[in-house]
């Protein structure tokens, strides 16, 4: 039986999957051959898709060139070069992915010849994968010929980290660090239970390439860590809506779980009644859950427990909860994210930057296979600049994760345009060494998303760009994100004129460069009003216990983490790394007060000094601002009225907070440099 | 019958009234002759302490030589001249109010001839005003004799205006700036109705002077609104609690409640249909409460609704509400706390300093009998340093009320000690023109209080001082602080050695000029954590819409506030404090940045520049934090331990809170200026 597609209410934005998105396929015949249940999903797509479109959809007959569309799932495993397919080379380089020689579980062909489009997979999520492919290339996949290409993730987990509270936190709300609404999974300590809403989010995660999620907070409460055991139906409805496009469900648990809900005297991770506790309640979780994922831990950070207190390793604690997965072959995401944050602000021999290296390099080797050590992609905390975390390039024989923010907390938060495909770009192909960042990624790409049950699922419209660009750059992590970025234009505004197409991508394009240009200047961070992270305060981390510091005086402002004078953590990156941000001399600008404290004259490579590149970047970000407001005010009519709106409305919220962000910036630096802006511009 | 004394549960601390206060009124022979509710609540209090220390106590017998103490009512009125009494002098200057030619309804005559001590009254308040006197005289009471004393309070309105909500509010809580635990009075949207211990707080307030309560916030929300009307049984079980310690009770209420609970379309003071609407709603609260006080309106302030909607006056707006008590006999308190909280920090124009006067003054003489104008006693908002308000002194033809803060909102927050009694002593006592501020608040005196739940009332046991030492000045403004002081010493610690009275004297005594020294400096206020106001943040409120800014730099510090080059506050004052404030050179050094933004070099009369004084008097503060908490380790065994140990407890995060003020703001200072500490001390 197809499955049907979900059905979203009227008010909900269908993202990019309108209906249009399907014209080609939906006006077209199409054969599809194999059976199971992805089998049925990718039928349910096609059969919606025809039904709207005047096509007709057939399953296991005979190819011939009756069909326009053959959609064949094919069980033996298909090598893509034994079938002499070219490779276009949207696979990762790590050789050591036993899928690798094949299509694996998620892979699929791609080839026109003789009037028909035929896609190949050895198994239901890559028959989905393909449908989608075919999707993205409209009327394209079913004009002229194309030779076979095969597709394959670079990254086998391409995975959304929920950061979503069971019950509303009284500080962080009900979805931490959410700018779209509510949870699309919990509201008020309870499951929705709005399951066609999950589905339909699942159906579009599936169709940018991302399949796995992880259903709530790493912070986890009181209410959540029952999830784990009494609670666990409620997850594993999830699944269930899940489950059909792909996507497999995963748990952030409590490391303190077998205490605080198994009464027991410890959580020492080398204690047998520990481990018994977990093996125990992880079958359980399989009993509810058979394709469950795993579990996500934040462990000994900000506050949550951890093995430190009974003087274990994190591999130790890690390898723990990767035992109790084991038999069932689910996954541990033990997070790097492990910094002291009750730092005092007088040391300046402590550097936070350092710490998830510090941390977890001397662990190199010591966890277990059933464990991935999922490390943020800077050292700091998503700030809209820093350099790649060092730790990437420093663990050759762990699994690591790399986890990206889809949520724009230091970004905007949905109010501001600030479209990070650029960044994370820049962060894949990045060699710590020799090899890509994107490569080194073996235990996969993750994300905090940005979606909430917000109607536009974003919040901002414009912000389902990040989400749409976060998988498929986890599918594929050397794509060009700007390639993208245009996919996401055509797929979500399928009949857009040419001049709505050059003004989504002029509005997108460089906008986290201009979000860079009004904030914090040079890589320094921060600069945010402290808890909210939502606008400007110079001075709002200065004195905090965070470690997150600038040191401006009278006389400079940025970090010294060089080696020779510093924190030493420039120290900490490989060639040619270490010896290029070591000095000031070579430090590329953008993160030069990242590595260096340098005096207000300090002149950069832009030929500038420091106090004037300060004010020039944030006069000019405002002025990109005001640009693409009267850009995007230029397109109404060309885009349907609600989401105009809502986008305009958004960029006269952005434009003030970018002049705030400008006049506190740049009065702040000229009170104390006291150097006067080189043009004469208003400076408070 | 007379009224029985309220039992407290053993946890909560007696305060100024432990049983032993009234040894010296329980094991002698009492005679008290009158009748009236309140005659009832003296006898109860006589009547106990004779059960505690043995003594007797008659009703309405003759007096002779029988009976040490006399506690007579006579309701013929008597005048202390005419009775040839030594006026001792605490009564206010006003000869205004028509009780000043005889005792009055609170006033009393305290007299000892013969061996027996007399206390005189011509109605219940009075006789309970004085025997309170002979508690605060002991002992001294009972020996050799005095020569007759007429007391009379200063102000005949001694009030409390309780920041208490009814629901918890998301952001203030319970208690909007409290620190003692929840309210007294309610509790997660409804009334606590645990009377008894409002009966005892009535009775502690009774003791000091107190004689009005406000019963909720100013920032009257939903479920408070409705206490003016359908909820008002929950008022008048207050007000019946403490009607027999003679407290009457006051309601917050909202100026848009014709709209929000009488479905009016306009709020509108001139609207017949409201003035009717008030006028129902008033009765009705009478008809509940007959000696209710009135009502507090915060109005066009910080968010609040007011007349401004309607292009009315405030004048129009709080005589419409005097116009609705008047019947009988009520009074509204209308506060002047309105500015605008949405200032542009690049407008160095506006003054939020100005703002009372500007608003108000135009409107002298037009409000009407029972409006009273209700004043804080700076024109900011509670720093530990503000200028007296220059509103004080020229509204002539106003009734003002002065607002202070007991709870420590800016001073510390019932973690710090700080006593506010010299403080407020030199508000009273200041002279804006040839009157002092305590006979001009001819509306009242009226303290926003600093208790809670909490054991102890006030969170830190120290900080009952605070409490005390207001309505101890509220009755007499021109008493002396210290005096007050070593009376609650007295009270509360009625065995203390005199180890104990000289050390909790040396701990309190100078305290506020100890967090003087470690927070803001010179008057120029503020440079706290935005929204909960505790702890340092030098720029905290610096480019925010406040209004409240230091406008440091590499050069200098301060706020113009000059009439030849500020914002002309200064010219707010008359003779000779607009002259004295105007210029740098005659300002005192306390408030000179409030008044001048003058280079870090500028010389001080004490001798030091700015910088070196920011510097020197943040050592000391701290200094004196390491010495007090010294002299309070000294005093265990002196006092009983909970007390010692919450103090020490208490103790310990002031000082660490007085070294992170001391380093944050010597740092933020040492890094703009780039002067260093003449003493070389270490500064980060």
């Amino acid at each position: 039986m197809p499955l049907p597609v979900p059905v979203l209410p009227e008010a909900v934005d269908p993202a990019w999957l309108p209906p249009a998105a399907f014209r080609a396929i939906g006006g077209r015949r199409t054969l599809i051959r194999g059976s199971g249940p992805l089998v049925e999903t990718v039928h349910g797509e096609v059969a919606e898709a025809c039904r709207r479109f005047g096509g007709r959809v057939v399953r296991d007959a005979t190819p011939d060139g009756a069909y326009d569309l053959v959609l064949h799932l094919d069980g033996e495993g298909l090598g893509g070069k034994g079938l002499g397919g070219e490779d276009l080379g949207d696979n990762g380089p790590d050789g050591a992915d036993p899928d690798r020689e094949g299509l694996g579980s998620e892979g699929f062909t791609f080839a026109r010849e003789g009037g028909t489009t035929t896609v190949t997979a050895t198994e239901g999520r890559g028959l989905l994968h393909g449908l989608f492919h075919v999707v993205r290339r409209g009327e394209a996949a079913f004009t002229g010929a194309w030779a076979r290409e095969v597709h394959r993730p670079a990254l086998a987990l391409r995975m959304l980290d929920h950061w979503d509270n069971v019950a509303v936190h009284p500080v962080v709300g009900q979805v931490e660090r959410g700018y779209a609404g509510g949870s699309l999974f919990w509201r008020d300590g309870g499951a929705r239970r709005e399951l066609g809403r999950v589905r339909a989010y699942g159906r579009l995660l599936a169709a940018c390439g991302i399949n796995a999620i992880s259903v709530n907070n790493v912070n986890v409460h009181a209410a959540e860590a029952r999830l784990l055991t009494e609670r666990i139906g409620e997850v594993a409805e999830i699944a269930e809506a899940l489950r059909p496009y792909g996507i497999r469900t995963h748990l952030s648990v409590s490391f303190a779980a077998p205490i605080t809900l198994g009464g027991l005297p410890t959580a020492d991770p080398l204690d047998g009644s520990v481990r018994d506790w977990w093996a125990a309640a992880t079958r359980r979780v399989y009993e509810a859950i058979p394709d469950f994922g795993g579990y996500v831990v934040k462990a000994d950070s900000e506050g949550q427990p951890g093995p430190f207190a009974y003087g274990r390793s994190h591999a130790e604690g890690a390898n723990l909860l990767a035992a109790a997965l084991e038999p069932y072959g689910g996954t541990v995401h033990w997070r790097a994210f492990v910094y002291d944050h009750r730092q005092d602000w007088r040391d300046r021999g402590t550097d936070r930057a350092r710490a998830a290296y510090d941390h977890f390099t001397p662990l190199d080797g010591e966890f277990a296979a059933g464990a991935v050590l999922q490390v943020k992609h800077g050292p700091m905390d998503f700030q809209v600049r820093e350099p790649v975390s060092p730790l990437l390039g420093a663990m050759p024989r762990t699994r690591l994760a790399v986890e990206l923010q889809a949520t724009q907390e230091y970004t905007g938060q949905q109010r501001h345009v600030c479209w990070l495909g650029p960044m994370w770009s820049e962060v894949l192909r990045f060699r710590p060494q020799d090899t890509e960042v994107g490569a080194l990624a073996r235990g996969g790409l993750v994300a905090v998303p940005n979606v909430g049950d917000d109607p536009f699922w974003t919040g901002h419209p414009l912000a389902q760009a990040n989400l749409y660009t976060f998988g498929r750059l986890a599918w594929q992590p050397d794509a060009d994100p700007v390639a993208v970025l245009d996919e996401w234009i055509g797929l979500s505004f399928p009949d857009a004129s040419q001049a709505l197409i050059d003004g989504l991508h002029t509005v997108l394009d460089g906008s986290w460069r201009t979000y860079e240009k009004y904030t914090a200047p040079l890589g320094v961070g921060f600069m945010v009003q402290p808890g909210h992270h939502y606008g400007p305060s110079v001075d709002g981390y200065e004195y905090s216990p965070w470690g997150t510091y600038h040191f401006a005086d009278r006389d400079g402002v940025g970090v010294d983490r060089s080696a020779a004078s510093g924190t030493g953590y420039a120290g900490q990156y490989g060639k040619p790394w270490a010896e290029l941000y070591e000095s000031p001399d070579s430090c590329p600008d953008e993160l030069l007060l990242f590595f260096h404290h340098v005096p207000y004259g300090h002149m950069l490579k832009s030929g500038k000094t420091v106090i004037q590149h300060i004010y020039d970047t944030h006069f000019e970000g405002v002025e990109e601002v005001e640009e693409a407001r009267a850009v995007w005010a230029s397109l109404a009519g060309l885009v349907d009225p609600a989401r105009h709106a809502r986008v305009a409305e958004r960029y006269e919220e952005q434009l003030r907070s970018a002049r705030e962000w400008r006049d506190q910036v740049n009065s702040y630096f000229f009170r104390k440099s006291g150097v006067p802006d080189g043009r004469g511009r208003r400076v408070y």
